[in-house]
């Protein structure tokens, strides 16, 4: 009995993908009358963008990131910044107040590398997102160096990709501490009449002595809503999935086929188990692009409109700097039989860099063919068509649901509440509403914390008071 | 002939001072029934306040912060937490672009620690900012630690006073590369026509080999609107008053007579003339506490209102984190005769720590004294009092305006925005309106960019071009 089948018609759950970038996934898109991706240093853009993801229903933003720079292909970054692919990009933070003041229902997810800063410090960042948001922030854990963010860094190289996952295991238990045992439950009072804000019995103080980290001193936050951000992960090696398996309770992937994607949605619900977790406990999103329109041809025209506008050499560019390849050098018809994996390429990215298996691509193809919508499919019909697939897609894979990526924004995310919502409504398979309270509990969690079976929730140092929150 | 008989009429200005805690400076104060200070971990008081100021004609908020804690009062955090006597304390940075959607001119001036995070990180956090605010950021430079700070970020000691600031003077040099050199005017093109979003050979790699830092790679945003944000600092040691000298556009200080003042204004004005500068190429902002009412009756009545719900001991805490001396094991009745500064005292809070040297105090009078308004004056009274009280301070120190705390909030500066402003506006010094441009055009510069006499303007690559932003 797969799990499918077990559970034929469960909610298909959306996210949108974006980057603070004038190209994320769509290189060129970007000088189509339509699209408004040179505003991503606006605020404007990014609230209006959330009223219009919000207005879709869907459950959270995810704020790609990384400090590093696509410059593998022709051994420099002059395409990429000449094509503004993933260069410039901004700090994705620092935009989400403004969008959580605009809404009161969207999750903002967002990427942060535990390489820049002390766990201390992201922790107490964390924390007050999570207060200011009243509980709708999500942490995309990421653990990698691009080779060129370890040069901004000023550090001598890349860590082994197992050392590097050690280190963000000892990062986790650090926030863990600080966000579940250092404030408990009642901890925070502010009672006016007796003048007393804080209980100092009920705060303890975070003793963390360890191979990477030393800590020691309180949480410098009350506990906020959720305590601890619902933790999402990218990561598809083997090493990754462990990580994931035990932290994770959403990964993002990428694939270009139902087929590459079961097995590793598969294999991490396996080590969710292994790690004492309900395989359920995580929940699946691939990247997805979606071309739609009232009618077929609609939709077709719209998605030869947008090829108009692509330009392989950046697509080409940013795998180049995916994959750690030089696609410069290569012949455009050259067949690519085998690929190997650069150790050192960003393991934020490994999710991206899964070819088919199933055909032999020409560089030329696969320029062309990532120059909308990245790794991920592209749906292109009408909504019964967009539909039918993103069903296939989440029954046969296993997945949750998509990260859902664009061609043209807000076009995407606008085409996706007029036309698509109300398809998947009426079938079922999307809600009609946002569920009541945190991102946690929106995203189908009974209480607005980590749930037991977490490891996270085994630092929490007072199983036996009721982990409420305080208000 | 002094500064002030020749610039007898200048405007005065105003910030606001904040921190993201229930108490800043009058501990105590969230228990009023019109004080929101409870509500400091939500948006909704922050973009309501925002507004308030920017009625007001506020020159810019700006936002304290440390991950200090006090901790000195009795050798623990009981007393500070009791009281939520600056503990806890959010990140300052997050509620930014809420307040920024909010309004159109108020400036955003916000504290960050140099040794918090990478200057690569850092720089490129201010640059987003400096983005989405459309030029309305400004950065207080903090070198220091507070002893609590160490421990949670794992470091052994604190560096020395001098060492600290070599570092941060590295740490200036580094950012300085990143938004002045980097990328050239004109490098952001952003032709839809051409497809061209960056020319490359305008975009420079920055390669910073230093003592302490070590940083090669092009600066991840576009030119913001001010590149370098308007740099402010609070230090007055003699080495801090050297530091801001160079690098500061905008002192914050703290002193409880004119006389205190004074000395200080001079010696950091001459400072900067010793490193190249202009005098008046730094502001200076004093702190200070209003307690007004339409009539001084009103105002008195006011003040004694608060006074109810002052806690002394909340504020002897706060004092004994500020000095490093532990006021809690001293005869409240006991003369203060001679106040020795512990050397590891955040720099940041030097500015805060200097007492009245025309008076002795005892334990029980500081406590009282600090219980509203902390180290800067307290004007209470009548607007034409307050008024004249606020010209006395600007035309006999030579400062250009006040750092603006508060007893109540918002009170304090709705009171400010309906009572003050008004009188000062019909004596001729405040602003009817704010200035066009960015934050740096607004405090009175010539340009949104560094002035060329700036040492942070000898980074720029290409003098001869002309120093206009992209649009």
């Amino acid at each position: 009995m797969t799990s499918a089948a077990s559970n034929p018609k469960k909610e298909i759950r959306v996210n949108a993908f974006a980057l603070h970038s004038p190209v994320h996934h769509s290189p060129g898109m970007w000088r189509h009358p339509r699209d408004r991706s040179l505003e991503y240093n606006t605020l404007d853009y990014w609230v209006d963008l959330a009223k219009t993801l919000e207005r879709s229903l869907i459950d959270s933003l995810f704020m790609a990131d990384s400090i590093g720079v696509n410059d593998v292909h022709g051994g420099n970054l002059d395409t990429a910044l000449r094509h503004g692919a993933q260069v410039p990009k901004q700090d994705p933070l620092m935009s989400l107040s403004a969008m959580a003041y605009a809404t009161r229902n969207l999750g903002l997810c967002v990427t942060s590398n535990a390489n820049h800063e002390p766990p201390y410090v992201f922790a107490r960042r964390m924390s007050t997102l999570d207060h200011l948001t009243r509980g709708r922030i999500g942490w995309n854990i990421v653990t990698g160096f691009a080779k060129s963010s370890v040069k901004v860094l000023g550090k001598d190289q890349v860590a082994s990709r197992d050392e590097r996952y050690d280190i963000a295991d000892e990062y986790m238990d650090v926030v863990y501490k600080l966000w579940e045992s250092s404030w408990e439950n009642g901890a925070s009072v502010r009672d006016t009449a007796t003048g007393v804000f804080a209980d100092p019995s009920k705060v303890h103080r975070v003793d963390h002595e360890g191979k990477y980290f030393r800590v020691q001193g309180i949480h410098m936050t009350e506990p906020s809503p959720q305590r601890t951000p619902v933790l999402f992960q990218a990561g598809s090696s083997a090493r990754g999935q462990r990580f994931a398996g035990h932290h994770a309770e959403g990964i993002y992937l990428s694939g270009p086929s139902k087929k590459v994607l079961t097995p590793v949605v598969a294999g991490t619900r396996a080590e969710a188990v292994k790690a004492g977790r309900d395989a359920r406990d995580i929940q699946f999103f691939t990247m997805a692009t979606i071309i739609t329109g009232r009618t077929t041809r609609e939709a077709r025209d719209k998605y030869e409109d947008y090829r108009r506008y692509v330009t392989p050499e950046a697509a080409l560019a940013m795998f180049s700097g995916w994959t750690g390849i030089d696609f410069s050098t290569y012949d455009p018809d050259e067949p690519i039989r085998y690929m190997q994996l650069d150790a050192g390429t960003s393991s934020a990215l490994e999710g991206f860099t899964r070819l088919d298996p199933e055909r032999i691509w020409t560089v030329r193809e696969l320029a062309l063919h990532n120059a909308i919508g990245g790794r991920g499919p592209v749906f292109i019909g009408a909504p019964n068509e967009v539909a039918d697939a993103l069903e296939d897609w989440v029954d046969e894979t296993d997945i949750d649901g998509f990260n859902l990526s664009y061609a043209v924004t807000p076009e995407a995310y606008e085409d996706f509440a007029d036309l698509i919502v109300p398809e998947l409504q009426a079938r079922g398979r999307y809600k009609t509403r946002y569920a009541p309270g945190t991102l946690r509990e929106k995203l189908g969690g009974r209480s607005s914390l980590l749930n037991e079976r977490h490891p996270g929730a085994a630092f929490r140092r007072y199983p036996s008071r009721p982990l409420r929150n305080t208000p």
